[in-house]
């Protein structure tokens, strides 16, 4: 039974999430019920993320096994054929060793959040970016954000609801460039929690915006309490670009 | 009664065109219907350029007469507030002379055209971007398109149905740049017939594509016939992005 790793882009704004639920939609339902168009010996797929409804994708990761053996390209072509007209494609596929695993092989997630700094609504975007109608002092995020850099108990960034284990985390990197009225937000961590980089964008976006002054962050951090974190930035900015793997 | 100049973005998929149509929406009516929320005296708007159906745009200019005066910035705030849930958006707004006049005193016109090269398809550009599931030759592309630079009769290259007194037109520059996995043409005119760069990009995508030889672009101009013409490329990858007064 190969093992296939699949890379997905998908429009969160077509979905409800990445995780299976009852009576909507999900990417993962759209791409098991593609899989099984093409060999029913599929049990079900494990994702890099699970993006929440409205976070898009350009890097998801995804693995499963099949019975049969595709060449990687033809499985991509006949994915994306089954996969209409949900708003998911298939832009990779490869075979990987059956010890390759998605979720748990995952050794940096990187994600990209897209505010756009603008008094008139954005029609073009609508749905792909945070519009924000004022400017943000971007050095003052970037002040702020290194707090938030390095092994931290992220309990005040993490939803109420998060069942994680732990609410220790390791944040490698956090970046910010401005593009023409867009500001690109980009993290990378071996793995985040639930809420986790919406709730810095809605902490950081108050420091851009003089509400919050930079230290306040780290006061936010040292809390440990979700009362303490600002507002959760909305879903539609995110993007789950990148998964690397040893 | 003063006249106002007002810059338009819009998502070309929502509107079926610029132009007031029965029993269909378009540009024109949704702005009408904001601009006279504010000020009953609005008679009609005269906008540069009377893009089709699916054409975006990001830099399209109107003006009107209204009989109140208006703070440009409120003028913008309120119809803004007004056109909601259209996808328009007044990015810009100020008083002019009531010499101004949008189309006829237009000397420039600018457009894009986005093309991406991708076999997979690109959900997150659905709508905004002419797919091709191969590979272009830019360079080709380029070179074909200096025939189209210069006064010319393009009767090869406009729509059938246009009703244009003259099919002479001066295409000022045609550019070409690659963005990762897209192709941007640019083209600018004083003025363009209907169809004129859609024309022009489904046959220079032949030509990129290896079907047409470069020479051939410059044969079918040559021709002045309708039916010399490649494939008229898809609205959905069109955006009228600044028009330029004296």
């Amino acid at each position: 039974m190969p093992r296939y790793k699949v890379t997905l882009e998908y429009d969160g704004r077509s979905f409800a999430g990445w995780q299976r639920q009852a009576e909507v939609m999900t990417v993962q339902q759209a791409i098991e019920e593609a899989i099984l168009r093409l060999d029913s010996s599929l049990t079900f797929v494990v994702a890099a993320g699970r993006t929440d409804a409205g976070v898009h994708a350009t890097g998801q990761v995804i693995h499963f096994d099949l019975e049969k053996d595709f060449l990687p390209d033809k499985l991509q072509d006949a994915l994306n054929f089954h996969i209409r007209p949900h708003a998911v494609s298939v832009v990779d596929a490869c075979i990987v060793p059956e010890t390759f695993h998605a979720r748990f092989g995952a050794v940096k997630r990187s994600y990209l959040y897209r505010l756009m700094c603008r008094r008139a609504p954005a029609p073009l975007l609508k749905g792909y970016v945070w519009r924000r109608p004022y400017d943000l002092d971007v050095e003052a995020m970037h002040r702020a954000s290194r707090y938030l850099i390095g092994q931290h108990d992220f309990t005040t960034f993490r939803a109420t609801l998060c069942q994680a284990k732990s609410p220790v985390r390791c944040i490698d990197e956090i970046n910010f460039e401005r593009i023409d009225q867009e500001i690109h937000m980009t993290v990378h961590a071996r793995s985040f929690l639930p809420s986790h980089i919406r709730s810095f964008m809605g902490t950081l976006e108050r420091v851009g915006a003089g509400r919050w002054q930079v230290e306040q962050v780290k006061t936010a951090l040292e809390a440990c309490d979700r009362k303490a974190c600002g507002p959760v930035a909305p879903p539609w900015g995110l993007y789950l670009t990148n998964v690397e793997y040893e």
